[in-house]
């Protein structure tokens, strides 16, 4: 069954340069000239990030390769190519593989990642996929970390946050074109994804940074699926704390922020969120409200 | 726990050149500089690849990050970095991933190799360690691929074979060292290891470079433990069948293969057992019998 896997994918997916050697051999080939390769790996687990009592195939694909690509947004890189490890249950099917792959395969044409490998697996326990990313960072450009946030810098975000559990976290589209736009034009102080929560990752910038963040909530976008919770949560909260929003988190000068903001179609995809202070953690700030400091708590998997 | 893991990963493991930002951001980045970049990727599960009854988590954490230098070694590569995926169960302790990732530094001193990322999940099911390792080919040197073997060549492997499952699978050190030593100074057509057996992964080599392989089976170097197996099957049966042994098959015109064998430590490491000629498949040849087509059989998991 793996070797029927690996002929299928042998025969679907060529290698394209960068990829000089792909699948089908003991590694993959990646040719690099003067170039930084950034590398992200994150893996996706029924019951834990999906539930395939719920979700098909191709969607799981998609989840995972997503989750992956957000990643390479967030530092800043275009994906050039994957690897995927695959542990799949006794008695998965190849036509299930295929529409796994098919979700691989989402964002393909949109910006073209080469599979240039993997490693299948059949196990007693849940579906996984393993992905391991790689892209590349245009020339002399300097990668976005989560360290680098300086006083004075003001927070964009992108989209909005909130109940992406209704089905958003399964059907995102990563911001790759967002951070292609963003780096070709302005400099960037750090920038990560919101996969844990809203003041989660902020919280990470700001303790990488060694600053403080000031959030305005009256201006964090909320999305419809916090409005639909219905639960003893406000939506702002869900907002805040919800996890696997996929939606970026850029900090900048102020005077990047506002040539940013001008242009038409980049302050339609960002909001302006707050502010970076001296001091530590994350305080929220609301008109007619005392500032009140947010605990940093990252979103759990059930 | 997720957390203090990170926090642990980050004070004991630090990126260094050419992997300029690790563990602890969206994704890390290597510097390349008109180098070609290998990627492996390759999972080890509990109750498939080891035993948690019987093996301890150090050892599992060396087993899975040998199979992936070996790959690397397979095509001719130096290791540089890896990125590791953890599917832990539940319960698992924080000082059993650390014996782990003692386990995945086995050969950080001999090969000094950055732990560069990676993505650390709970869930029901069995412990699985995916690693994603990344090699650099010296500069102007092509990689060595399972096609490329021409009529005439001659085959030349590591070590010895058979039994592994009786305990070299989990304490073999991967063929770096002869890899970087024959890449230095020869000029190799095809290459590949052993995971799925001699036979096997010789039979790829074969498809791959459309050719026949000849076996001489007088010559195949057998291991301690095919002989100890006790079973049915002969010891020469084991050799030829057995998966796991992890050692490298390298494919040369004869002038490279006496060359190579000129030298002394590598003639101590390599073994000629075979030639390449036209046709198809593997045949096993032996003084006083007639040549016999070898069935192309891979090596089961339980």
């Amino acid at each position: 069954m793996e070797r029927k896997i690996i002929d299928w994918l042998q025969q679907n997916f060529s290698a394209d340069p960068p990829v000089t050697v792909g699948i089908g051999d003991d590694g993959a080939v990646l040719e690099m000239d003067r170039a930084q390769l950034v590398v992200t790996t994150d893996a996706v687990i029924d019951g834990v990030h999906f539930d395939l009592r719920r979700h098909n195939w191709r969607e799981v694909g998609c989840k995972a390769v997503a989750v992956n690509l957000s990643d390479l947004a967030a530092m800043g890189a275009e994906p050039i190519a994957i690897v995927v490890t695959l542990v799949l249950p006794h008695g998965t099917k190849l036509s299930q593989v295929k529409n796994l792959y098919s979700g691989i395969c989402t964002f393909c044409s949109k910006w073209p990642y080469s599979i240039a490998g993997g490693d299948t697996n059949f196990a007693s326990g849940p579906l996984m996929v393993s992905i391991t990313a790689m892209g590349r960072l245009a020339l002399n450009r300097q990668p976005w970390l989560c360290r680098g946030a300086q006083v004075g810098d003001e927070i964009l975000v992108s989209g909005s946050f909130g109940g992406s559990i209704l089905g958003r976290h399964m059907a995102f589209e990563p911001r790759c074109d967002l951070a292609a736009a963003i780096g070709s034009s302005f400099q960037i102080h750090a920038a990560t994804d919101v996969s844990d929560g809203l003041v989660f990752n902020l919280g990470v910038i700001a303790r990488a940074s060694a600053c403080r963040a000031i959030l305005d909530l009256d201006a964090i976008p909320i999305a419809p699926g916090a409005k639909k919770m219905g639960d003893k949560h406000s939506p702002l909260h869900h907002a805040l704390y919800d996890g696997e929003d996929y939606e970026l988190i850029v900090v900048t000068s102020p005077a990047q922020s506002k040539k940013i903001m001008s242009d038409k179609w980049l302050a339609e995809q960002l909001t302006r969120v707050g502010v970076i202070t001296s001091g530590t953690g994350i305080i929220g700030r609301r008109a007619g409200h005392p500032d009140k400091r947010l605990p940093i708590r990252g979103y759990t998997h059930r």
